[in-house]
């Protein structure tokens, strides 16, 4: 059994929570968040007792944090756990700074300490096995990536106040499954944004809707298209052409029924939104984190990919403003 | 918390007992099984005590009792639960001869006690959808229903001996959904079976590929198909023509990846078998038992539609014999 | 080129007319219709001269003949042209009668000319290539057929007045593609129907809603489930089980756009009826008999294969009278 | 019924030919091709008389041209057959110089006849049915456009040898679609393309895999994905993202057979190539401009489209070498 603590209560934090609690080998002691209601809740649910920052960190018996809480803090918790030899999984971003991001992993580097980034949709099992299967080189070199990636809604402008914006809260997820897909590091990033949906987004200076082309040295191109809004939920779909064929990952639906109808053959739209269609990814990533630990295994996914991934955010951002194709230098 | 026993640790013992484990709301106390290793092994992985059936009865803490033993057991093991007041799921069949089902079904009912039995289909999300816009009047009134039920893989010799042959082992699941959805009850049936397949079900005079007719009074009319083998995994699909459509559950898959290679369009086949495609309505059967013994409501699935099922599957072997449509009385 | 007159100027006889005009080998230089604006429709579009049977049998120059008239013309005609020596392609069914039809193939047979039978279906692309492939051992040897067969509409009391009846008008065809399909004879049949859907079907004796099962003599097993009227259009599908596996062949549908909305995903229905879905079908059947003329091979689809239908058809009557299975003797 | 001429015996021409003989409302008089044996080939399939250039622009019964032959030609042909006040159907592109297309579209325009531009894509049922729903709002407002477009297998040196190149001869089609479904005019566009597929691209100055983003006034967003070979056949895919949901047309396949297998259930593969997947559109197309020549209706797909179609080739080029958003400038 491995003592831990979960940093945050919010959405993201409860879905860990959950996975947490059910986990047959990890105890989740404790709970901080600064809203006592959200504490409260998660503890409710999990009997995780209520604590502060400093508690956890000078408790010994807790080998292992997950930082959930908001983006600001996660250099700081990540620092301070790895300063007491403490397991990290933390979420996405590390920092909206990349100086910070990089103060940060060299702190984690010195420690020593394991360390995973919360790019859970490595974990979804149909991506995972696209990759298997690109591995195990079933349609040969990889040519072209096309990542469909579109939120259910918009999010209010309190929630975006204060945020990284679009490109690094949303689109960075997708710049992880470039890399992951590619099979070579981007070099090259194209990117231009809109304001065709929600005005709360243009008002941030930030776009709802977006497309990217990344480029790799050999010539590999992937196609990212983003939107705040899909009428019909969650769109997450991956694309992968090689020379041999192409292999897709589709959405998952919650049934399977179909209705034939006087108009018009229907079966289910996709789940809603993360919680719901990345469940399966979220309880799996933790797993995973856990397997790394216990074994001293190196997590697939590290804290390098969280920090490459926020370079990419920020050629992306570049050029969207230039209008030019911009050399990503990690 | 309430506190439960389980009997048998057996494949289908297994899949109860870890959604037990994982329930809020249930304390797995006790495993019984005669086979100390099946035993020991369910009590490692979820802390249950390894117990005697005497124990267990007397043990007025325990409320509630989970049969899911050889079927021999089921109703001595249902009777003797009634008689110390304790919740009870059963496993179908409750037995094999109807006489005793209906012993059985007297002294629970004479007992009071609340009684759910393990027809789990029902409780599979797309079937329960399905049923769901049904009773929603989706498609008018129900005509034709179609059930294609076929297991991946024939048993063994050995498994099949001493079982009650396919139709009351593998049909009565597909009987009870066909009175889920007729909308009326059956009251006549056509069964046909062959050996087409496996000859150790010819050996004990049983069929390995069937098919069989149903007719409701008002000349509703119900098609099943059944097969102990299909390469391509369990076979589990569901149609419904009405008035005003079809409404149809097809097979789940593990993942949503299609392969385009240069022979053909590919995607992942069905689920192995019951433990995987069925997970889901494992667990949804087991939370929906709880809540009724918790709020006192009946459960939607009773012993009267296990002897039901039964009746059905008497006169699929009548019908398989006679080459008549059979009159079924309930 | 061969020169051919078409009789009968009704729907059936329309499709024919246009793909006989369309054929680059054959002209199309007669059509014989008792009714004058019928007669006068196709003739207009496609050039055909009118004409009474007498001028056609006498006319050496047609060298074949297209039968789509009323049903109790086709055994006259049949046999008129085959004293004449001329081909004959024929709609199903020759006649209602069983002596009748038998005197009829006796007079072909005589004659020695080439006759086929219009089972259109055996063309279709889709389940032509499932058989096709179901000969090359794709899936083994075949335990059960499904077919599935439903009409968009039923027809008026007018239509079905004077006709054989919904076995011998419609499942006629299903009867066709199981012996096809199946690979080996039906021995025995059950039968059952029902009035669910429209009154005028049991006003005259028959059923609106059927479904059937046959047998062959090492126990192969086939399915079909009929209905006048699907709100979604033509169904029309096939399902082959076989020792390795499945073969299915779907409905076809006009495009192949599909909308993502808020409240389901949602595709093309198929396509309305016969003419629009067999389309293809009803070209390669008058191809595949043109060749069979040209180069004195015989036909895949004969006489004999016309009969047969018509022999399951009369014990299908027979056993949704007696709830038997009844034995069917060829 | 009109008399026309084909110029162009090659494999469009061919399919224009066969369409042209089959058309019950014209009558392919002429085949013009430089080389005998495909015009050869081409008259003995049609009838068509084999003809010169001179012959045809001279005789005046002939009323509509279909020119088909090398692209070096079109704009000569179309202007002399302006001349003569001949209706022209032309294939795509108009010219590769912009210059020389302008003068012809202004010799057209000054002669006032009829003139069409080969964009078949227009008229397939599929893309023709996603539009006509896109125009009665049922997505609402466009937002973003996905056009996938990949060849079968990659041309041989050969026959790229004095080719416009892959953006003016392939993509060309897709900035059309563009267009066509935007429902605004590009104003921006970036593209880059790899040498990944078949060195003879690169060996001409041209690349085999390419991506394009197209932006309008109002920030409406377009990608494009190209490749000169697909394993699995002719990809042709559209996706169309508005306010309320997404309409999208898929690939489509030569039969509705289903395998399921002990591997995975698979299905056809799309239609290897624009002979097969545009049957429809090639069809329609020419119907389309017959009855626009009859009524004198202007066709849906002018000269003008040409036009733009090969203005935003230029932007791509120049964008491919710039790395920049290229401004468009119809």
């Amino acid at each position: 059994m491995i003592d831990v603590c979960l940093f945050g209560a919010g959405l993201i934090g409860q879905v860990h929570a959950a996975n947490l609690a059910r986990h047959p080998r990890v105890r989740l002691r404790y709970i901080v968040d600064p809203n006592p209601e959200a504490a409260s809740k998660v503890s409710a649910l999990t009997g995780a007792e209520i604590a502060d920052t400093q508690t956890v960190m000078n408790d010994l018996s807790i080998r292992m944090v997950f930082i959930a809480s908001a983006t600001r803090t996660h250099a700081d918790l990540a620092m301070a756990a790895a300063a007491k030899g403490k397991a990290i999984f933390c979420e996405k971003p590390i920092d909206l700074d990349l100086k910070r991001t990089d103060q940060c992993l060299a702190a984690v580097e010195k420690a020593g300490v394991p360390f995973q980034i919360g790019f859970n949709r490595r974990f979804d099992p149909s991506f995972r096995a696209l990759k298997a299967r690109l591995a195990q080189g079933e349609i040969g070199a990889v040519e072209q990536v096309i990542i469909t990636s579109r939120d259910p809604e918009p999010e209010t402008e309190e929630a975006l106040a204060g945020g990284g914006g679009v490109f690094r809260e949303m689109t960075i997820h997708d710049f992880d499954m470039a890399r992951n897909l590619l099979g070579e590091e981007p070099v090259e990033l194209f990117a231009t944004g809109s304001s065709l949906v929600a005005p709360q987004y243009a008002k941030l200076g930030d776009y709802d809707t977006a497309m990217f082309v990344l480029r790799t040295a050999s010539g590999r191109q992937c196609h990212i298209n983003n939107s705040v809004r899909a009428a019909y939920g969650y769109d997450q779909r991956i694309e992968v052409h090689g020379a041999d064929g192409m292999l897709r990952a589709g959405n998952r639906v919650p049934t399977s029924v179909e209705m034939s109808g006087a108009k018009a053959i229907s079966h289910d739209k996709p789940y809603y939104f993360f919680v719901e269609r990345y469940a399966e990814s979220y309880a799996a990533e933790i797993d995973h984190f856990i397997i790394c630990v216990e074994t001293g295994r190196r997590p697939d996914v590290t804290a390098s990919d969280g920090r490459k991934a926020m370079i990419l955010c920020e050629a992306a951002l570049a050029s969207a403003k230039s209008g030019r194709l911009e050399t990503v230098r990690f």
